[in-house]
This record gives structure tokens, C-alpha cells and sequence, in this order.
């Protein structure tokens, strides 16, 4: 098996990387040239900045997942309908050059007749259950927008889109809450953290639970300090007030150490256990899509 | 009964008014100058920009209430506690200069531990209740903080503050949602306004409800023109959400029109029909707190 570049590019930066043969990474680059930083017809350069040297190298197959098959992408790539296996995702590519280049499709979904996307998160998705060797799995996906996945054997069957990370910045940023807080965010205060992640169970809705972050301050119940990490608890325990965990006792989070750390810290309230993934999950994700095309395209 | 001079002295405006004994006014102002425009000690000097003449007449006496008693305002006024009746708010004033200038005092109530506050949404409310000749009452004053406010027997049994306003003015503004929408929020498309109160209240969360606005229009089944009619019904539907609605025909919304027709449109989703009552609300109210004092101070 040749030589494989996975590029996961997304909305604000691009990260690439040389693959061997098991889906181990060789070299891996990161750009800050997310979709948006790029014009109109401007994605062929991007790419050879990125991977132009990988590229040379004869039988080079890339495979980019992300934001890149969106309509602002490269070349939008059609959504594939939920549920959706490895399989389906695998066989729906979107080949920009036959045989050298392709885009992963993103996924959508239907809930209430109102439709939910995903685009990058699957390839995470079926990378991680090969990690962990699970073919059933309730996987988070923290972020700007989390996605919680509901995998049934070995398929994606449903997922959620959630704009905790988004709300969370514009809480800290923009509303009446940042006057009550320090500049910088400091070292999370898992105390602050927890109180939040419960008040906002209880509390029904973050339109409500996000105002005791300024009365507890006003009454001095909260340090400004510690305002930042209560609000965090706010917005994911929002997130997990709404998930059906009856019967759930482990929940793959896949992400960043500092974003999965708060999950785990979240969930163990309600006693279920983490087990974290990396970024190597798109890494082995891409790698298990190129070994269904050997010999073809 | 002399001259009341009636303010309603908010974070980003002051209102006032000459009242006569029945609580009409007389004459009525308003001024860009909200306690956040008032540099420390300057409070006495805008009063009298805004009152100053009304005040010269002898016997003159002024009521205000709303933020200029919180922290940053011209004296701090403590809150009262709920349940806190009529009597109760009226015989805590707080005076600047006895028997000339008094502070309303705002009210606190608790739900899990957490406090709650109104500071001038007490005023309206014990105003409203004259107005419609009621003893008990489900309120809601919309706004940037809406508060919903539950009173039983004349007084006020509980409240809970929902940052409606401000989440949506968030999304609006700076969201990721922000890039598919208008400049102007264009007149109410009533249509997609109550799509979006269906969609909150079926969705759990206004998180994950928020990004239907996203995949709606990228599937081309919401205009953009349509999607900030949608937003607000996102956010009142999920106000409404977590409001108990069991055995109420009717809710009070005080407010401005604008406003308040929105919440007659979302109410009327659930069969619950509105009253609405203007800002002549907090004239009334201060009139009637005035009249408590005749012969005292």
C-alpha cells in the first residue's frame, strides 16, 4: 500500500498528515488556512503549499475530510444519509482528481424532519471505533460545535449537534457575564466547574442557569476568578442534561486533552467513566477509507 | 396629594415622569443616560438635568426605581425577599434625601440555593396587578433579561430571569448563524417565528436547537430573510419550554408592543391568551408606592 496524505481540513485551520501503511503518522503539518482564509478558486494552491512535496511521491492517494467538501469548500461533497456504516462513507468519496485526490463525504441526519450535519466528525467517528475496537458506542465529539454519536453496530445510526464551545465564547466574550470576569481564562477551577455542570441540569434551561453566573457573583458566592469555569459547567452540563444516558457506562470523547478533561470531570457526575481518543482518530479513519480502495479508482 | 416625579432609571436609559394623583402623567421624559453613562459621584448632577425643575416645586417628591439601585448606581438599595408583597417593597425604601428622593427597592428570591434579582420589574408588576385588578397573576416582562413572575395573593411568590434578549441579540450578532442572515432583522415573518417555538420546545435545548437555524437555510427550506423571525421564536419557544403552563388561561406581558406580540404569538401556540399592559405600568406602580407614604417621612 502507497503512501496516504490525510488532510482534515475545517473552518480554521488545516492539518495534513503522511500515513503509513497501519495509519501511523510519518510527518503531519498544520496550516492556519482554514476554508474561509481561502478565495474562490483558491484550494488547489493551499493544497500544494501543504502537501505538494507528499503529493510528487508516485501513487500519492490523498484523502481530505472536513469543511473542505463544504459548499465554501474546495468541491462540495454530498452529504451521506444517516445510518450510515463505514461502508456507505467509504463508497460515496467525491474524487477531485480520479485516483489521487478525494473528499470524504459528511453525514446528515433527521430528527423532528429538521435536518443535523456533520462534516470531518465521522471519519473521527470510524477511526476511534477502530481504535477501541467497539462496533456499539455513544462518542462525543467536543467543540465549537459538539456532536454526541450514537454508533449501532458499527454504523453510525444517529447524532446531535450541539453550539456549546460557540455559546460558551460568546458568554465569555460578549454578554453581560464578561464585565464580572478576569481577562484570561486561567487554570480550570473543578469545584466552579461542577457546581455549574450541576445547576444547569436542574435549572431547565442555559437562558436561565447562564444568570446565576452573575447573581452567585453579586451576592459574592462565586470569585470573578472563578466565574469562567463555572460557566463552562453551565454550558456542558446543558449539553448533558439532554442526553439519554439510561444504561450508559462509558462514553468515548474524542478531542483535545483540554476539552475531553472537562467531559470527564462532567460526566463522572452522573457516574459514567471516559475513555478519551486523539487526533489520531482521523488519521486512522482516513487510513481505513484508503484500504477499501485497493486496486479500484 | 402633591407632585410624584416618577423614574424609571435603567442600565442604558432614565425615564421620567410628573404624575398626578391618580397616577397619569403629566408630562414625561427620556434621556440617554442609563446608569452605565454616569461617571461615580455624577448621579445627583444627571437627576437634576433630568428632574431638576419638576423638583423645584414645594412638596415634590421622587420615586425611582431600577438599576440606580444596584451597586453601580447612585445608592445602593438592598433587596427585599420573596414572597414580598405590595407593603413590604413600599415600606423598604431607601432614601437619598428623607421625604424628597427615595429608592425603590429591587427584590431577591431563591430557587436551589441560587438567588435571583429584579431591580424596577417589581415596580411594573405591583403597577400591572392595579391596572387589571388583580390579586393573582402569572407575569412576564420580556427584554434583553425577561422575568417571569409568579404572584399569589397580591404578592410576589417567586420570579426567574431568563436572558432571552441578550442570547439572542449573541446569535444575531456574532454567531456563526450571523453570516446567514440579513443585515436588518426586516419586519416579523410570523410563519418562521412560530417554527421556531415549535422547534425549542420539541428540541430540549436552545444549543442544539440554535443550529437548526444553520441546516435549515444551508438546505435551502429556510429564506435568510426568514431566519431571524425563526431565531426568536428559537429562543421565546425555549423560554416558554420550561414554564409551568398547567391550569393558565392567561399571562400578563408587560412590555413594549413590539415585544409583546411576539410573546401573544408564541402563547398562543400552547392556547394560553395575553394581556397586555404598557409602560405606564411603572407610573402606576410608583404612584401607588408614593400613596403609602402621605403623612410619613
Amino acid at each position: 500500500m502507497s503512501t496516504l496524505i490525510g488532510v482534515d481540513w475545517g473552518t480554521s485551520s488545516l492539518r495534513a498528515a503522511r500515513l503509513d501503511a497501519a495509519g501511523e503518522v510519518l510527518e503531519e503539518r498544520s496550516l492556519p488556512r482554514g476554508i474561509l482564509t481561502v478565495p474562490a478558486g483558491g484550494f488547489p494552491a493551499v493544497f500544494d503549499e501543504a502537501c505538494g512535496d507528499w503529493m510528487r511521491e508516485p501513487g500519492a492517494l490523498a484523502l481530505l475530510c472536513g469543511m473542505a467538501g463544504s459548499r465554501q469548500g474546495w468541491v462540495e461533497a454530498p452529504y451521506a444519509g444517516c445510518p450510515a456504516g463505514f461502508a456507505d462513507v467509504a463508497a460515496q468519496l467525491t474524487w477531485i482528481e480520479p485516483g489521487r485526490i478525494a473528499l470524504v463525504p459528511g453525514l446528515t441526519c433527521h430528527e423532528h424532519g429538521v435536518p443535523d450535519v456533520m462534516r470531518g466528525e465521522e471519519t473521527q467517528v470510524f477511526g476511534a471505533l477502530e481504535l477501541l475496537g467497539l462496533q456499539s458506542a455513544l462518542l462525543v465529539l467536543p467543540g465549537t460545535h459538539s456532536k454526541w454519536v450514537r454508533v449501532i453496530d458499527g454504523g453510525i445510526d444517529r447524532f446531535a449537534t450541539f453550539m456549546t464551545g460557540e455559546c460558551y465564547g460568546l458568554l465569555r466574550q460578549h454578554s453581560i457575564l464578561a464585565r464580572m470576569m478576569p481577562a484570561g481564562d486561567g487554570e480550570l477551577d473543578a469545584a466552579a466547574f461542577v457546581q455549574g455542570v450541576h445547576h444547569a441540569r436542574r435549572s431547565g434551561t442555559l437562558l436561565h442557569a447562564a444568570f446565576s453566573a452573575r447573581t452567585l457573583a453579586l451576592f459574592e458566592r462565586l470569585a470573578p476568578a472563578a466565574v469562567p469555569s463555572y460557566l463552562s459547567g453551565l454550558v456542558i452540563g446543558e449539553e448533558l442534561r439532554v442526553q439519554d444516558l439510561r444504561g450508559t457506562l462509558s462514553v468515548a470523547v474524542i478531542g483535545a486533552q483540554a476539552l475531553t478533561c472537562r467531559y470527564e470531570l462532567a460526566l463522572a457526575t452522573l457516574g459514567v467513566t471516559v475513555t478519551r481518543v486523539g487526533s489520531q482518530a482521523t488519521w486512522r479513519g482516513l487510513r481505513a477509507i484508503a484500504s477499501t480502495l485497493q486496486g479500484t479508482s
